[in-house]
């Protein structure tokens, strides 16, 4: 009977109205009704997507969605870049280094934003060709100027890890010229997971490699994509509530979903910050995403988030790799409104004080409330 | 406001409960709630499965499923076998030689069952060290002898397409020593699409080379479900909604699905018989998954059909490759029932007349109601 709050960066709170488009009764995926209902969310991720080239969508996590990409573009011993500063950036090292591809790490700090000047002299000077990158870090809460990394790596062609910024932050893939944008459905789309989603842009197409990988061949897909049928099996279900979903962000616009993300993010770091917490995650605008906050000294990470979660009901994230137990995050992707945020602050500031902790009582709200009350221009 | 019939052989009609499952709100992947349910998923996967060995799941078609096999198993240029007699045995043949595999090809007429004994001998001969083949070839309505082909390839690791087979007819993993078994939730598994999975006998571990694929990779699956946790963000709707489709199975028993299956495929054949129809799929038991009939002389197959759809709301399956337009498929796997088989007729025979066809009406639903009479020990 305990209610459940789910304050995660994916998956994602989903709203009902894409609940119940999952519920509705299976059809055909090459029926008349099924293909408008895919025809209608190709077009509206290309949307959000901010791109007039094909968006691929597989029946996949997100990471089949980097996958693909490292897959389709690379040959075995390619000469590729990957920035990383994070759990997502080292997924990155991990794929290429496992699909044999000659990798040029750019590590920076957990925290750390990558700089694209840096980037761009570093790919300059390796020649590599493909350059991987994270938009959104989830596992720090920063995100990456990506049109400053296209920039600074000219022609080569750049891969952008979306997935968790997907629909919450700034993404202009074709004004910016962005190669390839990858995503997935459970985060700022409001889907569950299951889908995984990449757009490539039009140049890149005749000089594809054959891809190494059968499920996740973008020629194959695309093929399929042109008469809206998929290569294999798509996620029915998955796709109705993609579209029920993307026709939810549609009709209030992205713009505005942007703006909301970046008033989230504000609220959350005023209202860490005024019980005493310091941030992990940077203390701008850019931090819209996820917001980061160490644990304060003496307390267990891991102990917080089991006390949120057992005794409240409500579930954070975890600090990952060498932050584990030292941070927690809070997600604000998605089907989030500022009174998610408000639950979200009075839950840790209620289960700190139930551990000892010395935190400020009574003025995270409030500040949460005064921060997200100022409107933004994206 | 018409309503709708799926008689598809996949995606397959997904029970109300499964759907209730699939709508509810999200939750974390890894909070304890959606672990109980996890490891009750993955255990019953074990029971359908009928092994004690791994299950892997990933959030994918099967196809992805397949795409594992090849790319877990087998290095460039090894020298593999590949059994085919339709467009899924065709799908492993494309798969094979994407990877860069040597394939001996084994093809068969469409319609045709394998061999055992001619596989063998081929096997034997080119000394293929893998070979694949496919269960139930639903574009042809052909369950082929798994267990016979195990015993004739000998050491050779048998992989076998399940997807439309599994939990429809038996397939006794472990006691025939079947060493890779591969499915998809959207057939008898009585789920939408969107989830795969690969069961990997114990012996076969130890001699896996290092897997192409990142996605699918089996090691990093299988240390992940050692503690009850996915590589990779799992589609968490669709297996709360497996778990629950797993669950009914259990109720009814496994050899209470296999003995069903058999009996509705009976009454499909006795009623298109009935009515005047020739069978393209075997008249016998084993054919329990999808009934196929010829379409009759001077009427489309694809007009047959889009009026089944357009006019009715019933959904069938058409011919596949070189049978499209010649043939039409019903589908009675997973969640369906004898009445299900009777609407189907009945539609059938309607949309004939009206399409100017001399079929017998009125004694394909009876016909099917007694040959489904018989109870038949599987």
């Amino acid at each position: 009977m305990e209610k459940r709050y789910l304050f995660t960066p994916g998956p994602t709170p989903v709203p009902p109205e894409v609940l119940a488009a999952m519920a509705e009764p299976m059809v055909h995926h090459r029926g008349s009704d099924f293909r408008a209902v895919y025809e209608r969310a190709l077009e509206r991720l290309r949307d959000v997507f901010r791109t007039k080239a094909d968006v691929l969508l597989f029946a996949a996590s997100g990471t089949g969605a980097m996958d693909s990409a490292a897959a389709n573009l690379c040959t075995p011993g390619q000469r590729v870049a990957v920035v990383t500063a994070g759990a997502f950036g080292d997924r990155w090292v991990a794929l290429c280094e496992q699909y044999g591809l000659d990798v040029q790490k750019l590590a920076y700090e957990w925290g750390e934003a990558p700089s694209p000047d840096e980037v761009g002299a570093a790919v300059r000077e390796s020649g590599a060709g493909v350059v991987f990158c994270t938009h959104s870090e989830t596992s720090t809460g920063v995100v990456a100027d990506v049109q400053g990394l296209k920039q600074a790596v000219g022609d080569a062609t750049l891969v952008v890890d979306a997935i968790s910024s997907l629909g919450a932050v700034p993404l202009e893939t074709d004004a910016w010229g962005i190669d390839v944008v990858l995503s997935g459905s459970q985060k700022a789309l409001m889907c569950p997971p299951g889908l995984a989603m990449a757009s490539v842009a039009d140049p890149l197409w005749e000089r594809l490699p054959q891809s190494r990988s059968f499920y996740f061949d973008w020629r194959r897909a695309r093929k399929a994509q042109e008469m809206f049928d998929a290569a294999f099996t798509p996620a029915v279900s998955l796709i109705r509530g993609l579209e029920v979903a993307l026709g939810l962000i549609a009709e209030a616009g992205l713009d505005a979903a942007f703006e909301r993300h970046v008033r989230l993010g504000r609220a959350a770091r005023a209202g860490l910050k005024a019980m005493g917490l310091e941030l992990f995650s940077p203390d701008d605008d850019s931090s819209a995403v996820v917001t980061v906050a160490n644990v304060p000294d003496g307390i267990d990470g891991g102990e917080l988030l089991r006390h949120l979660r057992d005794r409240h009901g409500v579930t954070l994230a975890p600090g990952q790799g060498h932050l584990k137990g030292k941070i927690f995050r809070i997600g604000h992707i998605g089907w989030f409104d500022v009174f998610d945020i408000a639950a979200a602050l009075a839950a840790v500031e209620l289960s700190l004080t139930e551990l000892g902790a010395d935190v400020e009582r009574g003025v995270a709200v409030p500040r949460a409330f005064e921060a997200y009350d100022e409107h933004v221009a994206v």
